[in-house]
């Protein structure tokens, strides 16, 4: 049991983020990102040392908001009837060493898992994942076996999302981070967007990948030119 | 007909375990794991020889309670106004050598079928097989033409599942097992996620296998940290 | 304009008739079988000469009974306010040289339709496939361009029906035929079910096929053992 | 800002244009043609030199009316709360170029992009696309880097479109055009269908393309034959 108290908490602001937690939740189970009780979707409560995470074993398609669980950065329980995910460790360690991230995302995405059970990164051959994700999703081959608190194994992870929003775990899925938790399942859902048409484009040939150069270009466009200006809509 | 008799058997009980049958035999339509009229779904009733089966040529996605049939052991009919699944006969020497199981689900999920009619084991490249199914999906080779009561045959199916809750059948579908249909229906869904991410990492490369060490690790992990302690939720 | 009269055919019927062929179409659609304004269903109605067929260049999304068309055995217009689809022809010649039929369907239901493209049958590799078709599906090389009149090639595709009701025609898509509208709906999602399977079949190795022995017995199963005897249900 | 003025469009209309473009959009997401915010729909106002286009970094699921954004023919802005798409200058480009079109559509289709990827052109080897499309779908293989503005670039575009419907972009996405909104949604549903046909028709084998002669039949029995005639539906 952590020390860590919920003491000062706007409760209303804890509700509604429980509320977008099971929302994007179930998006994944809707995006056919996760079947059966397999993802996890864990969230940094904004002004503490706490991470709202999703219980072990439960499916995504029906999560109420009491069903999750609250734990501190070193994956103790603070608040919650039930048993974290068996993944918490590797989310809190990312938590705690990405202070500026909000939420962690853990899924088995079809494709994805097919370059990760392939031990491949995924080439950057589409603009979309050029523009979105800036370029080759690396992966992480030191695997972690499920529920790992190894160190240096969770460190492997926290580098290779130094660059990048997304990474593959070898032979097991894939862990993406968004600075909101709806950030975070719109990155889960493009990657596997990218891993389709790159798994497909390699059936038809030798596709050639995106350059240092346009990769450059692409971050600086999308910085300064994408989407509508802050406070705007 | 059989001289099984259903007197004693609480209708409430045997009430809710029809509509959770109808519920996983809709859940195998919806998960697109069976067409057409294609699929069976087969339950024990508790402290009973007599189980309860779905109808041969129904469509499994608007069944009526009504139209299960209940047979006993040997598949002959107990109750019901239809003839009951071919596959009857497979359904009750499974449950007759298995008597802790509830339920056995047939289905012709196509990527698992793909590997049934190639003649392939499905290889355990990810962690989600790893950890739900516990290793390869083994395939029955000699094959079983549908209806099949060759007691080698159905011994051989039976063998097969000794290990684990899924196999394949030869040119022909799948068999999952469960303790519940619930459960049953998951492994079924989760057979034919691992089938897609086993194929498409195939297609990429040669992916390695789970060791026996970490496929031991795994089901010590499960056992004792995944899920919720048993009365919590 | 054909001299074909409807007197003396019931109103009642008829609307019924055309209320299946609404809904068997629409069925096409919603199992991804066409998109667009692609697909045909024809339908003889009973006791007459005539054959009902949806009009040309509608979506099959959301036809109207008033949108479809009466033709006779020679394509010629007996009733209704719009072109009857280009592939009439194909339709009325089967009709006339199958009276024992209900209905016909055209699709380009994609994965039969890269067997078509490639110039390939279908093999025989799952029990589906054996069980619901009887074996391989037959492929009319001798391309018939839609629309075509060309006796020959009519009678290519009415030969390649006689022992199997499912046929692909080279590098344009599938035919399928049945005893009742639903029937042939059944069949032609049945036939993308195998052409998927047995495309990734062929993706994992060289998959072997049923032979005529096992073909053969499947025949008589399903005559004698499968889904309710006649007046049951 | 442009000094193009919406004096004397009457208010009716454009609210009707306005309420396509969105069904369109969403439609670009209900058919999984763009997933996130990708994707990009322009129409021209009749009788204007103006171009109704959607809005930088929205999703296409959930678009209002008011989301959308007027620009003149060199993507100046005229009306609109939000920024225009980044890929408005190849929009407005088109449209002045092909004054007779009404709408030009942006999307990542996944098997299109596959092709894209992959650097190769659809080959035309179902009646589908001969019919539909007309031949091969063309790849522009200079490469415009999402947002170019570059004239050569555009113009690249603009000729690959003088003969199809639709052009691949290497390594980025597909642009189709249409004489009404719902045409060109209707082109490039039909395209992704077609890309997922000759994808796995080359993975079973070497497939064989339409002849120039069958391309010139079917453009004409197109023209002459298909659908119903003007002023019948």
């Amino acid at each position: 049991m952590s020390k860590m108290s919920l003491e000062g908490i706007e409760q209303a602001m804890l509700d509604d983020l429980r509320h977008r937690v099971v929302e994007v939740a179930r998006g994944l189970f809707e995006n056919k990102l996760v079947v059966s009780t397999f993802g996890v979707v864990s969230t940094r409560i904004p002004k503490t040392d706490c991470v709202l995470v999703t219980p072990s074993g439960f499916s995504k398609a029906r999560l109420d908001k009491d069903n999750l669980i609250i734990v501190d950065l070193d994956a103790n329980l603070v608040q919650g009837k039930f048993r974290p995910s068996v993944e918490t460790p590797l989310h809190t360690y990312i938590h705690k060493r990405r202070p500026e991230l909000s939420t962690v995302i853990h899924t088995h995405s079809p494709m994805a898992c097919a370059f990760a059970a392939a031990n491949r990164e995924i080439p950057c051959v589409s603009a979309e994942q050029a523009f979105h994700l800036g370029g080759r999703i690396p992966i992480v081959r030191k695997y972690s076996l499920p529920g790992t608190t190894e160190r240096t194994e969770l460190e492997n992870i926290v580098k290779a999302l130094e660059n990048i929003d997304a990474v593959l775990m070898r032979k097991h899925g894939v862990v993406v981070v968004g600075r909101t938790p709806e950030e975070a399942l719109d990155t889960a859902i493009v990657l596997e967007d990218i891993a389709t048409i790159a798994l497909h484009s390699i059936v038809l040939s030798r596709p050639i990948e995106f350059s240092r150069r346009e990769l450059k270009y692409l971050k600086d466009f999308k910085k300064t030119r994408y989407g509508q200006k802050l406070g705007t809509t």
